[in-house]
């Protein structure tokens, strides 16, 4: 194996010249680290309710659910999260992938082929531009948040008389700002397009997300896809929208159809923590509150979401300053190319729920300390 | 929405008028059917040491792994399955992504661009054929097990100066037939070449694969994917081979870096049947002389995995025989198009080791009754 080895070997030294290569760091059970790097935003991975029903399903169902949703892979517990969710979310209906990233891959491959047009913004998170590229379809990155460039390609795809959509987050992850997903939806409606919002960072940070929280849920033209993996503290991802497309969805989307089901402690886990989010809607506000708070203290604009981005001066800077955080018992997160939209090295800090009060001081007080030596 | 939603209702008319339309029908929990249906091979999803494990992970780690792998969601449970697996397979180096879809998308798209050559079996499954598109390579589908054509595909990239790639799996499901493993191997080491593994439905029903019984694990030049929803009863997906691959594909395969981390039920729960699988061999030996069994009682050759393919007259005989077998207690699968290689649907029998001694016996009169009636 020359030529692959070899291959294999100029990649390696272009990732380490650069400044760029990625290591695992495995972290044990009983790790003291204060974490505000995961995307568990209201501290639900561990609650008791949600560990408790993900376990109960384990020993209920079987470690998995044996085959594909469309062979015998279904169980009560898939039907059950996807009612619940669907109702909170104000959605007509919902179908659970086994991750995000594929449904992600699923609603746009299904809906999207050659002749149609995707207006992609130009933040939006690596499982869309994946999925466009899957998809084939005819596509335009549009700069970021930029209604003027929608309309236009709006335009062309009604002046070619193909269909469009349009692709966003409703919380971008790395700059921390939300799309203007009121204008979006109504200039999808104008040109008869389809808006897809993938509410990531906003399901559970804002209650049942934005395009809920502004009364968006429900139209037609507005499909949304959402993670069962963050605020919903376990494994997979969802699709919601109408019921016809439910259905074309299972039928047509290849993510869906050729995977095993989502394992019956996953689903069992986000139904638990779905129920714990509606009753304690009080944990929203504190994350929420907590990201502004940290905002305030490091003098920096308070993000949409519950993760703060801290420009650095590199990539290697980001690094050692996570490297001084850890040695302080904090894990924060960094977003380096090729995560960033713009090529600027970021500290990632997560105003997580699920930090204990007193820890979450510390971390406040040991952030303002470290930014002011590293930034 | 009128264009999106007339596209939606032509797509929806067009599968009826095909007889393709799909639907989910979710099972209960003390489902008493016999499940000839699913992939649990070895009936290791519901075994007690095995939902233990996955229920203890739930506990003790949360339901959830809350981030990337890159970020804080690599946990010491997924170093240890990673270890173990990379083990009993013989291979260098293991890395387990959340789905069998995602490892077969992670595994090609990093490895190769639009300069490599991938030749691709016909009866390859979806995620491949799904990853090879997204990675944008030269494709070349080679007819099934056809080692003439991928000579004259290997040549062709031999002389064009540029890396090629060939994609099989152990064990094909809808046929059942395995791949000329040998003569592959010798030819891509010829060539320069790699060698992509799927051992999907290999794994467990033969020990740790058709790669590692014919003595090809750990040659720098085959790789293997696997799966571990199936023998190994949970959720995920792995590549295995050199230490080397392993670091490119953390530090570049998308679908692995931009995905939350395994779940710790799935996770604990793999590793749990992969300990059972080492520890009982005989687990293999029952899936395998069931299938031939009831291939024997069937008067059709027995499969190299453990799923009997029984061709039908149409789709719509398909299903109707899959509908009786359901009134006698029996799940079995269909396969349809789209997931049959040749257009020909086919009854989908799993001899799966889970089920009971006298529900096995039941099961294959059942079986050799119904097919007397319907074939």
């Amino acid at each position: 194996m020359t030529q692959w080895s070899d291959w294999l070997t100029a990649q390696a030294e272009a990732r380490d010249r650069a400044g760029l290569t990625r290591r695992l760091r495995s972290r044990p059970v009983d790790d003291p680290t204060i974490d505000l790097a995961g995307n568990d935003y209201l501290g639900l991975a561990r609650d008791p309710a949600v560990t408790r029903a993900a376990a109960d399903a384990a020993l209920a169902w079987g470690a998995g659910a044996a085959s594909s949703r469309l062979v015998t892979g279904t169980l009560d517990l898939h039907a059950e999260l996807e009612s619940e969710l669907a109702e909170y979310l104000g959605q007509p209906a919902a179908l659970v992938l086994s991750t995000g990233y594929q449904a992600n891959l699923a609603v746009v491959t299904a809906l999207a082929d050659r002749t149609t047009h995707v207006l992609s913004d130009a933040h939006i998170h690596a499982s869309l531009v994946d999925a466009v590229r899957l998809s084939r379809a005819q596509l335009t990155v549009v700069p970021h948040s930029d209604i003027g460039a929608v309309v236009t390609g709006l335009e062309a795809a009604a002046a070619a008389g193909e269909r469009a959509m349009v692709l966003v987050e409703s919380v971008y992850s790395v700059l921390g700002d939300a799309a203007p997903l009121r204008k979006l939806a109504s200039l999808c409606l104008e040109y008869d397009a389809l808006l897809i919002v993938d509410e990531a960072h906003g399901l559970g940070v804002h209650g049942p997300g934005l395009v809920a929280s502004l009364e968006l849920a429900g139209l037609p033209h507005v499909v949304v896809t959402a993670t069962l993996s963050k605020s919903l503290g376990a494994q997979g991802g969802a699709v919601l929208g109408s019921v016809a497309l439910r259905e074309h969805l299972v039928n047509r989307a290849r993510p869906f159809i050729f995977d095993t089901a989502l394992a019956p402690a996953a689903t069992a886990g986000a139904l638990a923590a779905l129920r714990q989010l509606i009753r304690r809607p009080e944990l929203a506000d504190v994350v929420r509150e907590r990201v502004r708070e940290l905002a305030d203290a490091l003098g920096v604009a308070a993000p949409a979401g519950a993760v703060l981005s801290l420009p650095m001066s590199s990539p290697d800077a980001a690094v050692a300053t996570q490297a001084a955080a850890a040695s302080l018992g904090l894990r924060v997160g960094c977003f380096r190319p090729p995560s960033v939209p713009d090529g600027i090295s970021r500290l990632r800090v997560t105003a997580s729920a699920g930090v204990g009060e007193e820890d979450w001081r510390r971390a406040v007080v040991t952030l303002v300390d470290l930014m002011k030596e590293h930034q």
